[in-house]
C-alpha cells in the first residue's frame, strides 16, 4: 500500500519545529506517511517557500549558523507567517485541494489574545490545509469556532501537543473513551513551575531553576508565563473547552502562580509531610464550569504530590470509569515534537480512509 | 446518519455480562451503535438463542430469581458455549456475513490453557463474528494465531477489558501512540492482590480482604488465581504479546504471588517508609523479553508505591516518550463492562468506515 504523502508548511521553527524536522527524519521508516517540507515561516530566521521541497539538512544548518532561511528560497522575499501560508496555498493548490497540505504551527503564544497562532490556524483552514499545532491558543481562545471551520472545509485541526506534549490527552478521550463524560480534572501540567517547586525542595534557588528550564528549551520564551500560571491557565481552558464542552478563555481561569511561593513555605510543607504543587483543575457546578490554577498543599496520598521535576499528570473525573490518570514522567522537546508526529499520523489515517471510499 | 446495529452473542453471563447488559441500556442514548441481545450461553443459568432478540429485562430477572434462561428460548435445549456460537451463526447468517454479529466472551479463565475462552474465540471468528472479550486467555495464550485469524476473516478481535478494565491500555497504544516502540512496562494490575496488601497495611486479616473482593465480584471465582499471581501473569503475557510483539504464555512469566507476604513483612516495610506491592513487569534483554510478577519492596518515590486498594497503574517504557503511565483509581464491575462498550464502539466505527467506502 502506498503511504499518504504529506507536504508540511511550518509556521514557527524554533526548538519544537527543528526537533520535529530531525525526529521525522530519524523515525521515517516507522511512519505511516511520507512527508516533505515545502515552506517555513519564522520571525527570526527568515522564510522559505519551495513547492519542490526544502532540503531539511540545509535548513537546519542555516539556522545553526545564524543565516536566514531565505537563502533556500527560489525567489526570496520578506514574509509574515500569514504570507507564507497564503503563498504555499497558491503554489501548492493541488495538494491543498487533495488534503495533503498540512500547516504545522508552533509560534510563541501571546496570552492576551491567542495570537498569532489563531490567525495562522484560521488562514490555513481557509486555504484547505489540515492544521497541527502545539499551540494552546486556538483551543484556549476559539475552540468552537476553529472546530466548526475545520468541519466546514473537511480538514483536521489537531493540537495534541498543547497539553502534556506527546502524551495523549485529547486523543486519549476522543479515540479511546467513547461515551464517557468528563466531569472535571486535576493535574500538574506546567513543567517549568513543577521543576521550580522541586528545585526549591532541594534547596536550589528559584531563578537558577527557571534558567535551567530556559536552557533546556522547556520554559516559555517569557518564563513569567509559566511562573504566573498563564501557561497552565491556557492549557486548563483548552482542556475545559475540548474535553468538557466548555467555553472559557485563559482569562476566565481563576489563577495564582508560584511567584509568591518561598523556600520557607516549601520547608514548612515538607516538615508537615506535605508538598506544594501548582494544580490545574476544573469541575462542573450545576451548569457552570469552574476552572482554577493555583498552588495547593497536598497530602502524600494525593496522586499529584509525588510528581517531581519535569513530571506531569492529568487525572480526569469521568462518570463511567471514575478518576483515571495519564502520567508523563519526562518532558522534553522530543516529546513535544512527537505530539506533532502523532497528529500527522491521524491525518494520514484519515486520508487513507478517504482514499479507500 | 443511521447507527450501525450490532447483534450480541454473550458467552458467559456472570457479573460482567449482567453489568454490561444493564450498562448498555443505561447509556444507550450516548452510544454510536444500536444493539440487541440474540444469544446467551452460560454454564450455570442455561442458554437462549433467539434471532428476534432477547428481552434483556426478563433475562436479568430470570437469573436474579435462579431460573434458567432456557425459558426465553423458542426451542430450548442443552447447549455448550460452542453450541450457542454455532447455532447463532446459523440462525443469524446474514448478520454474520454483514459483520454485525459480535461474540462477547466473558467466561471464567482456566489458567492451564486459556480455555474455554480460546475455543469460543476461534469458533466465533470462524463463524465470521467480531469478538470482544474481557478474557486474558486469547491474548495470553494464542495472540498471534487469533490476530491472524481475525485478519483472515476481516473481523475485529478486541480485548480491552483483559487488563485494567475499561481504562485504555491496548487501545491507548494502538490508537494514540503511533510509531512509538514499547520496550517494557511495570505495573500494579491485579486488584485483589493490591486490595489484600492494602488491607494488611490497615491491620485487616488476609482472608477477610479476599472475601471482601469476592463479595464485590472483583476476585476471580478461584481467588488463588489472584493471590498466587496467575491473574497478573496472564495479563503480563497479554501485554508482552500485544504491546511488545513477544510470544510468551502465563507459564513463562517468572511468578511469585503474595501468599507468603505476612503482616510482619508489611509492618517492617512501613517502618522503613516502604510499601510492598505485587509488581508485573517486562523488559527486553537483547532479543529476549523477560516478564515477571512478584512482590516488590518500593520506595515512596516509586509511582507504584502509592497505589492503594483497588487502584491499578501501568507505566510503559517507550523510546520516544520515555515512561508514561495510565492510572485507574477505582476498579469495579462498571469499569469492566465499559471495556466491552469501548470495544463495541470500535467495531461500530469500523462498520461505519466500511459502509462509507
Amino acid at each position: 500500500m502506498t503511504l499518504p504523502q504529506l507536504s508540511l508548511v511550518c509556521i514557527g521553527f524554533g526548538h519544537v519545529g527543528q526537533r520535529l524536522a530531525r525526529l521525522l527524519t530519524e523515525i521515517a521508516p516507522r511512519l505511516d506517511f511520507g512527508w516533505r517540507l515545502v515552506a517555513i515561516g519564522t520571525r527570526r530566521h527568515g522564510s522559505v517557500v519551495d513547492p519542490r521541497g526544502i532540503d531539511v539538512t540545509r535548513a537546519l544548518a542555516l539556522i545553526d549558523s545564524g543565516q536566514p532561511l531565505d537563502r533556500l528560497d527560489p525567489s526570496p522575499r520578506q514574509r509574515s507567517g500569514l504570507d507564507v501560508i497564503r503563498q504555499a496555498a497558491r503554489d501548492l493548490a493541488d495538494e491543498a485541494a487533495d488534503g495533503r497540505l498540512v500547516c504545522v504551527e508552533s509560534t510563541v503564544l501571546n496570552i492576551d489574545d491567542g495570537e498569532p497562532a489563531l490567525s495562522h490556524v484560521r488562514a490555513a483552514l481557509e486555504a484547505q490545509m489540515h492544521v497541527v499545532t502545539v499551540n494552546k491558543g486556538p483551543a484556549a481562545f476559539a475552540c468552537d469556532e476553529i472546530e466548526a471551520m475545520a468541519e466546514a472545509v473537511n480538514r483536521a485541526c489537531l493540537f495534541e501537543g498543547a497539553v502534556m506534549d506527546g502524551v495523549p490527552v485529547f486523543n486519549l478521550v476522543r479515540e479511546t473513551l467513547p461515551a464517557v463524560r468528563v466531569d472535571g480534572f486535576r493535574g500538574v501540567i506546567n513543567t517549568t513551575s513543577n521543576f521550580v517547586l522541586s528545585a526549591l525542595e532541594r534547596g536550589q534557588a528559584f531563578d537558577d531553576a527557571v534558567r535551567e528550564m530556559q536552557a533546556r528549551g522547556i520554559a516559555e520564551a517569557d518564563p513569567s508565563l509559566d511562573i504566573d500560571g498563564w501557561d497552565a491557565a491556557a492549557k486548563t481552558a483548552a482542556l475545559v473547552n475540548v474535553l468538557m464542552g466548555g467555553s472559557v478563555t485563559p482569562h476566565q481561569v481563576v489563577r495564582t502562580g508560584i511567584r509568591q511561593v518561598t523556600a520557607a513555605d516549601i520547608g514548612e510543607a515538607r516538615a508537615r509531610g506535605r508538598r506544594i504543587r501548582l494544580v490545574a483543575s476544573a469541575a462542573r457546578h450545576g451548569g457552570a464550569i469552574e476552572a482554577r490554577v493555583e498552588p495547593e498543599l497536598l497530602t502524600p496520598d494525593d496522586p499529584l504530590a509525588g510528581l517531581a521535576d519535569t513530571e506531569n499528570a492529568l487525572y480526569l473525573r469521568t462518570d463511567l470509569l471514575g478518576d483515571i490518570g495519564i502520567v508523563q514522567r519526562e518532558g522534553n522537546l522530543t516529546q513535544t515534537a512527537y505530539a506533532v508526529v502523532s497528529d500527522l499520523s491521524r491525518i494520514a489515517v484519515r486520508l487513507r480512509d478517504e482514499t479507500r471510499r
